[in-house]
């Protein structure tokens, strides 16, 4: 069973409900059938990519006080903590995340895209160092089990995992997607939001009791050399 | 999209078959969003654990000559330099390879299955040291970027991902597979055999074609906190 996971790292309810979906998931009985994929989408593709403090940017976007802002950060911290996440009190700050997903296309590729995202967000959202430089993309690289000098190579050739990032955003707009988090099993269930960790154990357990016992499609003649119990091709006389 | 690959290590036509599918995929457009995924497949499941030597198993089982054996097993490695693969004259040996699927299963957890299987494969149809015995197992699945001391202690616990090797064969007999190698597309299209490339072309462009346009089945309130272009939850007043 697969489960995708379309998140981007400066979004609060994405690392929060990424705990609420593994809090389900490590109680599933079947989860060692369960391979998660994180899927790129980007909350503002145009934003700068310099990194600029949070709070003060919501303020001017709501049209709220500083200390409004600050309040409502608060109350997403709180949520963050009643999941055991740490979260920096006091505000992050934000910048284009392009670079990030391609990074994570990297990881994947390379079997360390769980242990990237989970150092991104932590960056992010726990740290008091700003996650989005590249010297610091290159060390939580490095942190996740990259090869520092591969991941730096990434990052200076924009072309790089770039198209995979955009295929994930294609794929996310083709299904409806229009926030995130955005959960999909088995590209037949979508979960969307922050849910209670109850409703993706309902969604696993969905997804699990329905997988698709329909008969395959063959593709090809059902005569080409092969190997069963009976022996192998070619070597039965 | 996903293609999982049911095969054994003991399989020639699994390590010609591999080859195949991956011409086919090299050339592939949309190759960037294949995920291919190995499956275990035991031919035989009873077979004892110390290796032996191929020629004179296959002698006995199907009542040739030893001759006629070799003969046989010639023919299997002229269709495997065919595409490339070496082969080593004279014949290989064979032993159970339920530990070769359980380790290829911790690999899988480490991001370096693609890597294992093809050390495997390497290791046993083209080298003359036995693949089998624990200490080359561990040389390998370190060649393949696993450390040595977490794989021999897979190798040691019996009960380590043996869970995962039964499910696979399990879902691969749930699918109606008697023989290997044995392609699944997106659980939905099914090549079985060492088909030639063209086929699995095909196949590919069919499984690529027919992705699932259906909308997805929602698990879960459209209301959960989330983040969208307009912001996140909570942050808006």
């Amino acid at each position: 069973m697969r489960v995708e996971v379309w998140s981007d790292i400066n979004c609060p309810w994405c690392y929060i409900g990424k705990a609420r979906f593994e809090q389900a998931l490590a109680v599933f009985p079947h989860r060692a059938e369960v391979e998660v994929v994180h899927r790129s989408f980007e909350l503002d593709p145009n934003a700068p990519r310099a990194a600029r403090p949070v709070l003060p940017l919501l303020a001017a976007k709501y049209g709220m006080s500083l200390e409004q802002a600050e309040a409502a950060d608060a109350r997403i911290a709180e949520n963050a903590r009643a999941e055991g996440l740490p979260y920096l009190d006091g505000g992050r700050d934000a910048a284009n995340s392009f670079d990030m997903h391609r990074l994570l296309h990297f990881a994947k590729e390379r079997g360390r895209q769980a242990e990237l995202l989970d150092a991104l967000y932590r960056a992010n959202f726990a740290e008091e160092r700003s996650a989005f430089d590249e010297e610091r993309l290159v060390e939580l690289a490095v942190g996740a089990g990259l090869d520092g000098e591969a991941a730096a190579a990434v990052l200076a050739d924009p072309q790089a995992y770039a198209e995979a990032v955009r295929e994930d955003e294609a794929t996310a707009s083709a299904m409806g997607a229009t926030g995130v988090p955005f959960f999909v099993l088995d590209r037949r269930l979508g979960v969307s939001g922050a849910q209670p960790a109850e409703t993706f154990t309902r969604a696993l357990e969905q997804a699990w009791e329905s997988r698709p016992p329909a008969p395959l499609v063959q593709v090809g003649g059902g005569d080409a050399d092969a190997c069963g119990p009976d022996g192998c091709e070619l070597l039965r006389p």
